[in-house]
Order: C-alpha cells, then structure tokens, then sequence
C-alpha cells in the first residue's frame, strides 16, 4: 500500500449519519486514501454519553465528550451534531485552527452560513455541505460548479422526504393526512413531533441554501415564505388528481424580471399542484429531486434519498474525500459567492398560476358575480369547472367551483379571494392552490 | 466593477458549442467574472475557415486559422473541435505550456484519455470535461467528487439522444427502424451518417469516460462491448410493450465480485429492455439521463439535455469558470484516480436477465425440448409464454414462444440459443434481449 501523509479527522456527532459515516471510513479506509491522496485517521468521536446505545459497533476508546480537545489538531472536522449551538461553535474554532469543515447541518448553515464561509475565507479553508441541502444527491457540486457558467431561472425542489412519504400516499391511498402521519410515525419516517417536516421548516431551509448557490445571494431564512401540509386533505387530493395534477410540497427558487430589466429573487415552500406529466410528479416515497431550469442547461433534473444515515454518509464521505484533496494540494479555497447579492422580494411579489375551489350558491349571476370581481382583481380566468353538489349529502343550492387562473400576482389573488370569501355569493372558500411546474 | 485578474481564454472549434460558448462568455462576461474571480478574456477562435458561416454572430478579428499561435501563452483553453487530430496534439500543446485544458471531445478522452491526463497530472494542470459525457448533465464531477466517498456498483445511462429519439418515437408510434431515422435525419436529430449514434459508438465511448471515473480504471474503448439499435423492429418494441418493457440503448457499467471475493467490472452498451416503472423508462425523446446506484448512496438519478449546442455550452463554460478559480486559487489539480484499475471481464461472463423470442413448430414436446436445452444450458426459465401464430398469416403448426430466464451469464445464454437454433424444433429465433434495472 502506498505511503501517504496522513490526515486527522475529527467526527462530531455519532447519531445515525455519524455512525455510518465513522463505520465506513474505518471499513474503507484504504479506498479512500487511494482517491484521496491521503490517509484518513479518524482520530476521535465528539458525543454527549460515551455510553449510550449506538446503530453501528464503534471502538469506545475513539469516543470522547471533549469536542474541544479533539478539534485541536484535526486537519479535516465532520460536524453531525446537528442544531445551532455548540455546533457553530465548534466549526469556527476548527476553522480558526486550520481545518477544513464538512457539515450536514442544514439549520446551522441557513442560519449562520454566511459567518461560517466568511471566517473560511479569512484563513483560506473550505466549508463542505454535499449533505446539507437533499441527502445523498450531489446537487451542491452541480449547482456550485457545474453551473457555474450558466444562469440558473428556476430551481423546483422535493427536498423533505417525510412530506413527499404522506402526500404519495394520501395521493395513491385515497387517505387522509392525520392517518397517513401517525403511519410514518410508527414506521419511523416521520418525528414523533413532526412540525420541522410537515410545517415546512426544513425544506425552507434547503431552499435558503440551495437560492443562495444558485444566485450567489446570500438569502437570510425570514426571507423564505413557508407553508406546510397540515391543511391537505383528502378532498383536495381527489380534486388534483380528477383535475390531472398531484401535490407536491415544492422548494421555489425563481429569479425574477421587473420591467425595467432589473432582476431579483423569490424563495417560497407550499404545497402546490405539479402536472402528473412533469418529471417531479413521479417521485414516490421518501425520495428527494430537484429539478433545475438554466438559462443555457435548459431542464435538468437530479434524484435519489433525500434522507437516511447510510445515504446522508455517502454525501459526507465524498465530501471528506474533496476536503483531503485540498489538503493535500494547497491552494485557497473556493469560498461561497454570493457577489449578484439579489433583492429577495416578498411572496405577494411573486405569479404563478393557481387553482381556487369555491363553494357558491347555485343560482342565476353568480358564476357573473365571480368572474367580474376576478377581473376587477386583476386575475385572469384560465379554465372555469362547475358541478352541482350532490343533492343527497348537501343543500342542493350549492354548487362547486373550480377556477384554474393564467399567472397572477400572489397580493392580487390573495386579495381577490378575500374579496370573493367577502361578497356573499360564495359560501365557503375551499381550496387555494398554486400551480407549478409549466 | 471589481478589478479582477485576467485570464486569456483561447477557444479552438466555433460549430455548434463553441460558438455558443463564443456567445455566452461575451454576453455573461461580467457575472462569469464575479463568480470566477478572474476576468475571463477570450483572446481567440481558432476555426478552420475564417469566412465559413456561423449559427452565431462572432466577431471576425477573434477569428484565426492558427491554432498553435493561439495557445501560446493561453491560461484556459477550450477544445470543441472533435475528432482525435489534430486535437489531442493541440491539448497536449496547451497542457504543456501551463493552460488548464477544458474538452467536450468523448472521443479522443475515451481514447487518449489517460495520456492527457498524464500530461496534465506532470505540470499540475487540470483537464475539464464535464460535457464530454452526458451533454448538460452534471455528471462528471457528481461521479469524481461526490461519490468519492462511496463505491458504485452499476451505472445504467441513457447516454445518446439520437437512439433515445429514435426508440422512444418507435415505442410511442409504433414505427419502423428506418421511416423514425429518416425522419430523424431531415429533423437534425440524426446525421446524414448515423452510424456512430445508432450502432452504439458514441454511447461506447461515454460508457467508457463513465466507468473510468466510477471504478478508478482505466478503460480501453476497446474492451467496451458494443451493439446498435439497428435490428431493434416494430414487432420487438410491440412485444416489449405487451410485457411491460421499453427498450432503450444502456450504456452499462457495472463492479462484479467473484466467488472467490475478488472484483472486476464489465462496460457495455445495447440495447435492453427495462421495465416501464423504471426511471429510466420514462426518459423520453433525445433526452439523457444516468441512473446510479452505489453502496451507500443507494439509487440515484441525473436527467437532463443529452447534447445541443447551447446546452452543452453550459457544462463547457462551468468548467471554464472551475479552471479559472484553479487558476487563481494555485494548487495542483484534483488529477485523475486509476488506482483501483479492476480487470475488466468479457461479454462473455456477465449475468443478466434475458427475454428470448422463438418461433417453434407447434407440436407435442416441443417446450419439454426447449425446456430440457436451457437447463442443460445452465439457463434457468422465470417465465414462459407461449401463443399460437395466427393460421391466417403464416403456417399453422407455428406457435411463438416467450421465454424470460432468471439471471444467466452471457456465454451460457448464447451457447444455449445456438443450440436451440439448430435443434430442429426452433424455427427462428426472433430475439434475444438482456433485461437492465432490476
């Protein structure tokens, strides 16, 4: 075997990512040097109790509760501790001494991302995050690299599994969300307080780091518009489905062009109809895929698991390789760009096309009463479908209709259907979806 | 503005992509400068004829038929001529006069890969060549960088356009061969010579960029088994459509462990039929996709544009923008990984799965017979059905049968069909097909 310089790794964090991730550069190890260039020595692993249960077999005496002392010294720091603090904490003290830093930690980056690549930039290291943005799919390099010649319009994400698992099956089961939930709870694809992934958290902060590679703007978490699931029922999904569409809770990244040919951005997360014929539509289960629109590329579209130890690991290792890499060949980093820094605008900024379901008294003028304040709203009416309710189960004066808009402005819309919920023709506001993926 | 270092970029080719590239490195200059930190200069074109017409307007005084003076003293040069001479010779040139080189030309990597990259690995320069494999897609440095860290065990790639048109018109129209490839060529879809999309040629020579990168071998083009799609009929894409199948053209590369724990891996591209529920099935008209699946990562897919000029332009300027960062940062190159350099096996030993199409003569102990020879044949049969040939079109005592096997290795499969052709109860063989993605 070839005799190489070898390099100190330190692993913070042996949860179900860290433990796969020190299991397979101990079970690899002398694959990984060869690609490398290096030795990797996991030199020591950060946890919380040296004596807790682990998924995977790791050597006791590598574990330790002193993060501190092991970062000193480490040439390469793998931060899976997950959380704010201390793992920022640790990160700048690796940074400040020398190390390059790979890190999963998506909340961390989405909120502290800027301080970290800024301190990396001073001292001319480099902060890896392959695993931060959809679990095993390399959609950092692509977007960071790949593209890096191109501009990038639109980014449409599938980045939380846990949300993708309940609406494929509410859509293939005919069930409803609080049954499909407790499923994934029992089966253990979804927390047992599930608010980060049903709510939308993270997937906003997916979206935060993916908007700032593709447009090289730092975009502060606030600034990401945030809708989660909790809302979708059954009725909504038949209704997509009878109408050709299913539901997909979408990351947006847009770049957006005002008429003067200035240019800004727009980040949102929602539940939102995408053409069963569009490519996202056909991701099943926990799976993640991100669906990219350049300027030149023209459609791209990357997938795989979105989440998981084993996968997540795959991302960190490869990662760990580039890190060691650099090591060895000298040379500054990358460093994060974010030089077009675009205005971000709000959501009552952005257009889309939507699809509002109303339930209206059926009786003479009111499709006219409909229509005429849409119009006066300033959204225009792209397809009209009207059926009576079934006298059996309702009061059989109402009718059910379903609105499919051409784009409209979010601030338009939402206004128009406070107006409509307002004018006394309609008797319940039932659904508002926007549509994407044209 | 910033101002940045300049880079003098020397551009060798103006066809399809290198005139785009001309045109986007022009008209993005300034953002492409941002992102690189350095200012990109194009200081020339060298073209064979100065005066021929261009898709793209490009200015005449960057024009030159001079190609060698061009290189001299270039920091980046692009090589978006094709063919192997006088390219090889003008890369080499440009590697050894300190330039990091970008290519998009599969055919001389698939061929004199290893020499440049020797070259370019002695003077601590780097060659790019994210367009040479998949057109737009991130392909590349996803294989190089992000799953350095993991072991892939097969790649399964739609990898030319061309046959994906031709295959998928054939698959939905139910067209012949001939009228979708004429068709085809007067759309620009095929060339006027198809021969290196249609008999594999082109996707043989990405299968080989490919696997070199997945299993850090080297790969002789040579050692790539290669069959087209020219046999592939309307009667073959009807009955695969009946079994639940699309045949598609794979590029297949794939790590093998013998018995005896040692690993080699076998690259291959023909066509082969993979189930409709599959991802690659859905991966229509001249798009390409790479489907991945590695140990830890598990499966992963990469979609997109499989070549045009503006869209491989995109991956061309991404590595542009790559070289240029190198350029500045300092640092030797990540260089090219052929350390594992597993043996590659023959056609002749790999297993897959294999739907046979006989015609036989319709009498008792006819299937006891083909039965009885696949057996002794080592071939074990999953599935069997068998129908009656139409009386009304062809001899009545002729029935046809489908026999789809369990995994087989190749040698044992085609000893086995040739003694079947010449047992007496076979009429024809209609079609051997391998089944890809299970």
């Amino acid at each position: 075997m070839t005799d190489y310089r070898r390099l100190r790794v330190a692993l913070l964090g042996a949860g179900s990512v860290g433990s796969q991730v020190a299991s397979l550069l101990r079970q690899h190890g002398d694959e990984l040097a060869d690609r490398a260039g290096a030795t990797l020595e996991l030199v020591g692993i950060a946890v919380r109790d040296v004596n807790a249960p682990r998924e995977v077999d790791l050597p006791q005496e590598l574990l330790t509760t002193d993060a501190k002392t092991l970062i000193v010294g480490a040439d390469i720091v793998i931060e899976l501790m997950g959380g704010i603090e201390p793992a920022r904490e640790y990160l700048l003290e690796a940074i400040n001494s020398g190390a390059d830093v790979v890190t999963a930690n998506k909340a961390l980056l989405a909120t502290h991302g800027p301080e970290l690549f800024a301190a990396a930039d001073q001292v001319g290291a480099q902060v890896y995050y392959e695993a931060a943005a959809a679990g095993a799919i390399p959609i950092i390099r692509p977007l960071r690299d790949s593209l890096a010649g191109d501009r990038v319009q639109r980014i449409m994400g599938i980045v939380n599994g846990t949300t993708n698992y309940i609406l494929d099956r509410m859509d293939k089961e005919g069930a409803e969300f609080a049954d499909v939930l407790a499923d994934a709870q029992a089966l253990g694809y979804a927390e047992a307080d599930p608010t980060a992934d049903v709510e939308g958290y993270d997937a906003a902060q997916k979206a935060a780091i993916l908007a700032s590679l593709a447009f090289h703007t730092t975009i502060p978490l606030e600034s990401v518009h945030r809708e989660g699931i909790t809302q979708i029922d059954k009725s909504m999904m038949d209704a997509a489905r009878k109408a050709g569409y299913v539901i997909k809770l979408l990351a947006v990244c847009e770049r957006l062009n005002d008429d003067a040919g200035g240019e800004s951005i727009s980040v949102r997360v929602y539940p939102a109809l995408v053409d069963r014929e569009h490519p996202l539509a056909s991701v099943h289960g926990a799976n993640n895929a991100v669906f990219v629109q350049a300027e030149a590329a023209g459609n791209l579209m990357f997938y795989g698991a979105g989440a998981g130890g084993v996968q997540t690991a795959s991302a960190v290792l490869g990662d760990v390789v580039s890190a060691a890499r650099r090591h060895i060949a000298g040379g500054v980093g990358v460093g994060e760009s974010t030089l077009a820094n675009l205005p971000i605008v709000p959501i009552g900024h952005v257009t889309t096309r939507y699809q509002i379901t109303l339930e209206v008294n059926d009786r003479p003028g009111v499709l006219a009463t409909v229509a005429g304040t849409l119009s006066d709203g300033k959204v225009s009416i792209a397809t009209v479908e009207q059926t009576v309710i079934d006298a059996d189960d309702t009061d059989a004066a109402t009718a059910r209709l379903v609105i499919g808009t051409h784009k409209a402005r979010e601030q338009d819309l939402s206004d128009t259907v406070d107006t409509l919920a307002a004018s006394g023709v309609v008797a319940r506001v039932v659904s508002v979806l926007r549509v994407e993926g044209d």
